[in-house]
C-alpha cells in the first residue's frame, strides 16, 4: 500500500491522526493546550471562593473567583510535593483559601502561598517563591474558557470576528435546565466531523430530517475559529413534537426564529442555537480512542420560571439524536483503526470538514499534500 | 545473562517472540497477513448475499457470496470515511447490496460502488474509483481461508503437496454439530506447540493417554504447511467411553479407522481426524498475550440425521481435554514472560516443534544461530 | 517550561521518576533486583520442602527449605519450556521434589534436575546441564530477603552497621497475629516518602498525633540502608486506646518503652517498633502506578498465648492510619502525573526524604544537579 500517513487536501485524515498516542500527545501540546478550551458555564461560579475542577485533555484546572470576584485559573497541584489540592468536581473554598490536604500549605484564591507549616525551621524558605501555577481563564457568552499556553493571544483578539455573534440569543444569561454526560469510544475529531455535516442526517436521524431538511444546511462562518451556519426549520423548533418549549427568545429576528444555527467554536465547543433554547456540547478528549461529551440544554431564566415551562420535548429529542450520532461515531472509529481504512474523499456538502482538517493541520504544524 | 533474544536451533524461542508488541506486529504483517488463514467453514455461506465477518489477527474481513455464488472477501470499511459496513458476525445482504450505515454508500457483493447519495453535487466524483478493497479468499476441504497479501500464491499451488490428504474423511461435506469459543491468556504459538507434541499427554491428559498411547505418535508430514501424523487408537475413537459416536466414515481405510491423525495447517488451523468425526480448532491471535480458539466438532451429514446419533461423548471428551491444554498453555506463557525464562532444549519427541519454529522464523525473515 | 526531567538536590524528583515505564524498568533492573528485597517471614517455612512463592517487582521466586533445612531460592520456571513450576502462594513440596506440571521434569529442593521423562531418547541430553536457576536468599531478624543479582554482596556485609539494631525487640522470634494486603494506585516511592516524614501527621493523622507528638520525630540512622529513628510516645503504645496490647517486650530498655521507632530497610521494608509489638510493611511494586503493600502485626509468641491477649486495638489503629496514608499517597501520585507538577522544595523536617532520593539516584546511576 502507498504511504498512508501523509494527509491529502480534500481527503479524510490518515489513520494515525485518529489512533496514534504520539499524535494525540501532539494534539494535547499544540492544539488543546494552545487554544481557548471551553470548560463550563460562568454561572457555575456564584461568589468569591466558588470553584469548579475542569479537565483539559487530561489536565486538571481549578477555576475559581478570587476575593474581588475576578476569574482565576490554577493547575491542581500543590507546589510542595505536587499533591492534588482539590478532588471534588466543584465547591467553595472556605474564606477564599485553598489548602493542600497533605501538609496544609495554604494559598489565597489569587494563587499566593500564604502559609506553609514549620517553614520557620528552614531559614531559606520564602513563601513568595511558591505561588500556584496560573492558567489563563476568560468568559465569552457565558462560557468559561481556559488556555494552557503561557502567553496566549487574548480571547477578545482571537474571537474578534465573531465575538458578538451569539448576542441575539442572550447567550450570556442562559441557564442549564438539563445536563447529560456521554463516554464514547471514539476519537474527538470524528465527533467534530459528525457535527459539521448533515450528509448523514437522512440515514442516521430520520426524526431530525423531518423537522429540518438536511439539504437546507449552509455555512455563514467557514474560516477562523467559529464555523457553521443555519438550517431551515420545517416546524417551530427541534423537539419531539416540533413545537417550541417556550416562546422564542425576545431579541431574535423573524428569520432567526425559522432556523437552527449550528456552530463549532474550535476546538471543543459545539452549539445549536434554536429559537427557544441553545444546546451546547463540550468535547473532552480523554485518549486517542476515548472522548467525553457534556451536553447542556440552556434556556432563558425568565422562561424557566414560567409555570407552563416544559423542556422535556427538547431534552428527549436531542438525547435520541445524540445517541444516534455517538453510535455511528464509534463505528466510524472502529473502521478507521483497522488496516482496511484508507483516506476517502470528502463530498461537496462536507466542505466544513475540509476547513476543520485545515485548522487541525495548522495547529499541528503539518502541511498537507495537494489534491490529486 | 547472555543475549536472550537470538533464537537458537533446537531450543525454544526467546522471550520476545512471545511477549513483544513489536514482534507481534511483525507476525501480523509477515505471517498472518501473508499466509492463507482459516476463518470458518464454507457451509456458513448458504446463498448469494450470505456473509460472515471474519477476524484475521485483528483485521475484519467480510466473506460473502456474490450474485453468481462466487466467494468474495472485502475489508470491512466504507471507502468514504472508513466506517464499518457490517457489525453482525454473520447475516444476509439484502439484494446482494452492501450499504454503509453512515451516509448510505452502497456496494454490490462484487465490491463495486453502485450509488453514493448527492454524488451529483460533485462533478469530479466517479463511483468507479471507490470499490471496496478486496481480500483474497478460497476454500479447501470445506474450510474458508483468506489471504491479506495483495498478490498471494494461489492456494492450490502452496497446498499442492497435500491438497487431497483429507479426502478420505470427506472433509468437504462435514457439518458442525457443536462449537466452543475459548479466550486464552497466552501466546498463540504456545497453543501450536502444545498441539504438536504428545510429550505432555501422560501428565496433562490421563484420559487421552488411555485411549491413545502417547508414545505411538509419529509424523507423516514434517515440512511444508501441513505438519503432523497419526497416533494409534487403543479403543474405537476419542470419546468419554472410547466408543464411536456413529459408524466410521465410509471412505476410510481399515488402518485409518485404528488411528487419529493430528495435523496443523500452518499458521492457524489444527485438525484431529477421527474415524467418526473431525475436530477443527482455529487459532485467532488477539494480542501477544491473548488468543481466541474456536473449536468445532464436524460430522458427516448422513450420520447426523440418524435417530441414534449422539455426539456428546466426543464433545465432552474434547471439552475436558481442551481445558487441560489451555490451562497449561497459560502457565507456560506466564513462565515465559518472566525474567527467569531462558530458552530450553526441545526433546527428541518434540521434533515438530523445531519444524514449526523454522516455519515461523522463515516467515519473520530471522536466521537462527546454529546449535551449540 | 524548563527541563523538568533532571533531578535537583533538595527538590522532589521530576515526574518521569514516578510515571515513566522506562524509569520503572530501570528501577527493576538496577534497584529492586540488586538490593536485598524482603519477601516474607522465615517462620512461614516450617520444614524441609515448605515453600512460599515470592514476588519481586513482578518476578516470581520460589523460597524453600532443602532436605537439610537450608534456605533456597529459585526462579519459578522449568528449564525445559519455561512453564511455571508452582502456582500456589505457599505449600509443601512432596518428598522435597519440585515437579513441573507440563512434562514432569523433576528437580530436588537443592535445584538439581533429577529426572526428565524420555530423556533416554536423546543421547546428548544431560540432566546435570539443566538445574533450576538460583536466586540468593537470606534471613535477617526473622525476615526473608532475596537478591536477584548474580553475585550480590552478602547480606551480613551490607547490613553490618545495623545488623543487631532490632535485637532488643527479639524480632527474630515474633509471629504475625494479623496481615492486611492493600492495592494502591500510586508509585512505591511516594509510600516510602510518606513513611519517612511526620510533617503530614497533624493533617492526615489526628489520632496518631495525639499518641505521639509529630515534632518529636528524630533520626538515628540517616545513611546506609537503614534509615529513621524514634518518636516519643504520649501514651503507652500506638493503639485505639493508647494502651498496650500486652506487657512490653522483656528485653527493651525503659527509654525504648517510651518510644516508637520508625525504620526503613531500603528498598522495600518499613518497620514500626513499638514497646509491645512490631509492625512491618512490605512494599511490592507492580507497575509505575501500582503498589501492593503487605502489612503484618508481629507479637512475641509468649504474649500471644496469654488468655488476656488482645491485639485488636493495635490492628484497628494501624488499619485506620494505613488507609489515611494510602489515600493521600494516591492523591499525591495523581497530582504528580499531571503536567501541572513541578519539583517542589523538601522542608527541613523532610531530611530523610532527601537521603532516600540520594539512595535511589545512586542505584539508578543518575547524578542530581546541585541546589539552586
Amino acid at each position: 500500500m502507498s504511504d498512508l500517513s501523509k494527509p491529502q487536501t480534500g481527503m479524510t485524515l490518515p489513520q494515525p491522526f485518529f489512533t496514534s498516542p504520539e499524535m494525540y500527545n501532539s494534539e494535547r501540546e499544540k492544539l488543546f493546550f494552545r487554544h481557548w478550551f471551553c470548560v463550563g458555564r460562568a454561572s457555575e461560579l456564584t461568589q468569591p471562593g466558588s470553584f469548579i475542577l475542569a479537565d483539559v485533555a487530561g489536565e486538571q484546572v481549578i477555576c475559581t473567583l478570587d476575593d474581588e470576584g475576578r476569574l482565576r485559573g490554577f493547575y491542581n497541584n500543590c507546589r510542595h510535593r505536587g499533591t492534588r489540592l482539590v478532588t471534588e468536581s466543584s465547591g467553595e473554598f472556605s474564606s477564599c483559601k485553598i489548602q493542600c490536604p497533605y501538609h496544609r500549605w495554604t494559598y489565597s484564591c489569587r494563587g499566593d502561598l500564604v502559609t506553609a507549616p514549620r517553614a520557620d525551621e528552614d531559614p531559606e524558605f520564602r513563601v513568595e517563591e511558591w505561588p500556584l501555577q496560573t492558567v489563563n481563564i476568560a468568559s465569552w457568552q457565558g462560557f468559561l474558557l481556559v488556555n494552557l499556553s503561557e502567553q496566549p493571544r487574548p480571547l477578545v483578539d482571537v474571537f474578534s470576528s465573531f465575538i458578538n455573534r451569539l448576542d441575539p440569543w442572550q447567550t450570556d444569561s442562559l441557564l442549564p435546565v438539563h445536563t447529560e454526560v456521554y463516554e464514547l469510544t471514539t476519537n474527538w475529531k470524528l465527533v467534530l466531523e459528525n457535527f459539521n455535516e448533515c450528509y448523514h442526517c437522512s440515514s442516521i436521524h430520520p426524526g431530525l430530517a423531518q423537522l429540518s431538511p438536511p439539504r437546507s444546511a449552509t455555512n455563514d462562518f467557514s474560516d477562523g475559529l467559529l464555523l457553521g451556519g443555519p438550517m431551515e426549520l420545517a416546524k417551530e423548533s427541534m423537539t419531539m413534537t416540533g413545537r417550541r418549549c417556550c416562546d422564542a427568545i425576545d431579541t431574535l429576528s423573524a428569520e432567526d426564529c425559522r432556523r437552527t444555527y449550528y456552530y463549532t467554536l474550535f476546538p471543543n465547543l459545539l452549539l445549536a442555537m434554536h429559537p427557544d433554547f441553545v444546546l451546547a456540547w463540550r468535547l473532552h478528549p480523554i485518549a486517542p480512542d476515548r472522548t467525553r461529551i457534556i451536553c447542556q440544554w440552556l434556556f432563558p431564566p425568565d422562561r424557566i420560571q414560567l409555570p407552563e415551562f416544559d423542556a422535556s420535548g427538547a431534552i428527549e429529542f436531542w438525547e435520541m439524536t445524540n445517541r444516534q450520532d455517538w453510535d455511528i461515531c464509534q463505528e466510524n472509529f472502529d473502521g478507521i483503526r483497522s488496516r482496511g481504512y484508507q483516506s476517502g474523499p470528502y463530498m461537496a456538502n462536507e466542505v466544513v470538514l475540509k476547513m476543520l482538517d485545515q485548522r487541525i493541520l495548522q495547529a499541528l504544524e503539518i502541511e498537507p499534500t495537494p489534491p490529486r
